[in-house]
């Protein structure tokens, strides 16, 4: 038990998590690192969803809304972490939810989907290796893509992915909306949208944002999205990080 | 295998290096977790040693000189990272090294000793748990200490390390040399010397610093050391990551 008092209670909360879904066998031992590499940068943050942050989780709440089949696309650290977040999130913006992980085996993609039943959604997808089809010509379990779901999406929301992903699913003309803490990762950079914040976070305050958008009409929403401009929202993710952590 | 034309070919390779050492069985999963927010801050620091650094490496290498009883502080991720180093290091210091674990149990502590010897050094310290004394009143693992290694040393180098070890440390006057990534850490903070860089490329370096430095007399020595603020070297630091990282 971490005791409430700790000085980094909220953050050794979370790392429990992680390491719980490595226990339970749906989590990568690379996702464990990858979860301190999160740590790392949200302690630069601040641990704080900046004001830029709000702005990007705005557009990406708006084109969600706009995409004709928006797909948020699920690993073992997401689930770990924002599993009954996703969902509320997949029912408010009609998007569906597909499994695709990094080092994909049988046994973790049944623990996920069987987590996901348990919270009530029975549709997700993904699961099944047969019927996976690949993005491209690129036979790795990152560009796989079920039917219904990834393959035809005109939009897909990835969190916690590596740099590859994004880069096969912009080669498939695919919209992309990325959570990743690190504005100078390749991922950040490749994306559409770039939230930098920690999931933790953005998730439930884009949830929250979908209140404030879902009954705007269609230009107002898309005036957002052509208004958003990603290379500018990096360079002030990058001065707010600057600001919370470097001028003292 | 990781193909050597990976843009992160240096980085993924002493990830390897760490979930290799989870499935030894000498890593514990927090470890895997810490390893991922030093490869965030090194990314931060442009996976270069900064003139900083170098200049804190150069008043860590006349401390450990200087000192009567100096010991060298391993765990599992420094073994898995720089264990011939470490032991270069102790050799041409004078210095001892010992074992000391946040989770600490029998296997790890067999098999990290195994790892030492198989490598030419027999005297690793801390090995046995029922000799170990506690530093103060605190029954922690990060508290323990041999008799003739921490407990009686007036100088602990210590790496990867928590900050309420090196709180232990210094509330029982040891001297401290930390290597930590993060500048603003608690570790960082509390020790006397720090330095912010990876260990991978800062063990190696204070080696070669010693040829430089071992034929000098002690006034000389003491002079670098008095001169060193850690404030100052800390300050320095963050620069140095604001400018390789957020001045683009």
């Amino acid at each position: 038990m971490i005791p409430k008092n700790h000085p980094r209670y909220e953050s050794l909360i979370l790392r429990e998590r992680i390491k719980n879904a490595y226990k339970d066998g749906y989590l990568a031992d690379s996702g464990m690192i990858a979860h301190g590499r999160g740590e790392a940068f949200d302690y630069l943050l601040g641990e704080k969803t900046t004001v830029t942050a709000i702005q990007s989780i705005e557009v990406s709440v708006a084109m969600l809304l706009l995409a004709k089949n928006p797909v948020l696309s699920v690993n073992g650290n997401t689930t770990a972490l924002v599993l009954k977040e996703i969902i509320n999130l997949a029912i408010l913006t009609n998007s569906k939810i597909e499994i695709n992980l990094f080092y994909r085996n049988k046994k973790r993609v049944e623990i996920i989907s069987e987590l996901y039943k348990k919270n009530g959604y029975n549709k997700i997808l993904g699961t099944n290796n047969e019927k996976l089809k690949y993005l491209g010509n690129i036979q790795s379990p990152r560009a796989t893509a079920s039917e219904n779901g990834i393959y035809s999406a005109d939009l897909v929301l990835v969190a916690l992915e590596d740099g590859d992903r994004v880069e096969v699913l912009k080669k498939n003309d695919k919209n992309v909306i990325a959570i990743d803490l690190n504005p100078l990762s390749r991922t950040a950079q490749m994306a559409d949208i770039t939230i930098v914040d920690n999931i933790i976070r953005a998730i439930p305050l884009m949830i929250k944002t979908i209140s404030k958008l879902k009954f705007k009409d269609e230009n107002y929403l898309k005036d957002i999205v052509n208004e958003f401009s990603n290379e500018r929202n990096l360079k002030l993710s990058l001065k707010e990080i600057e600001k919370n952590s470097f001028i003292k």
